[in-house]
């Protein structure tokens, strides 16, 4: 990551963004959800008739590494303002999650014998 | 936010996790891409059947909040981990697309004469 | 329904459709799974902000109209094309569904008293 | 396609269960689109982690088959139910839609010579 503003600084511009421009009835919980995959689909979109080689090297081209950079964007934008409507802190849970996943899947750092 | 790791933090510990168990082999983005919209889609499920009014109030009931919550952490982690594999810098991302957005849409900040 | 082919006739349209345009190495299960979830998706935006009243009344303008007629063709031709290549009897696996729905789930015909 | 009830009489059949349940409150047509593309990416979560070879034999393994075929008719399923409470005809907006890529995608039966 860069100096591009923090997790937090981008959730409260997003939402003072959506606030100026009186969206906010529409940002019901469902709402945000629906678009959030919506937005997800649009990335997955740009590889659905790719092979798993072709997938690795998407970003060698401009126009589709722009492409997929304007869709990860919407996906985040959506996931946080969906988090801020419904006051969860998505750091905090993706911190809890994982931590459940280090006891649901076993490593496997050495070599199987 | 609260005190949780921040999201390069979080990131670099969902790429640890993956290599540990070495899933990297289906990581590619194709992949990834597929499973954030599958996740995506999975928290939409919450709120299918939902009047916008009940979607407002998932998190009073708490086993409901738990499963916003876990899918929710889903989400981002496929995000920053389709992120490391394309060694794309999301916040910044998000920071050049509400600039863009900016532009695109005027803001209503003032009454309606 | 009116006087349009059957579903067979048109799941063999679909077929010739892409023999002839050599697209079968891309018509894997998984990339037509994808392609399936994508136009869901898109048939979706188009009801993402809307209030589940206005929703009713989509067909009442002729472009919305002809959007999501034209959405609800591209998922009912990639399941078509799923199901050909994986060899599935969609009216079949439909019939077979509705069967254990009954059982499922019972009737609630008569008023509550 | 074997002797299955057509698609008509699958579709009448369903809006009568929807009926017997009562359940035509929830199934507007913004709930039903999102009910049919949460079906989607559960038919696409079975694929996700596989190599397009590992997805061509999924009918293979008899658990993998029920479910694959499960999820077919809970995509169809919803779509004849999205295409019954919006009086679309299904078969003739596919019919159409096929008509319309006949014209923009050109055969290419013969060999590139």
């Amino acid at each position: 990551m860069t100096d591009a503003p923090d997790l937090t600084a981008l959730q409260r511009r997003l939402v003072e963004f959506a606030a100026a421009r009186r969206w906010q009835p529409f940002h019901t919980p469902k709402n945000l959800a629906a678009a959030l995959s919506v937005e997800a689909s649009e990335l997955l979109e740009i590889f659905q008739w790719l092979t798993p080689e072709q997938s690795a090297s998407v970003m060698a081209d401009a126009a589709t590494a722009f492409r997929v950079e304007d869709e990860v964007a919407d996906v985040l934008a959506y996931l946080l303002q969906f988090c801020a409507v419904l006051d969860i802190d998505v750091l905090a849970a993706l911190d809890a999650k994982i931590d459940r996943n280090e006891l649901r899947f076993p490593r496997r750092d050495h070599p199987v014998e």
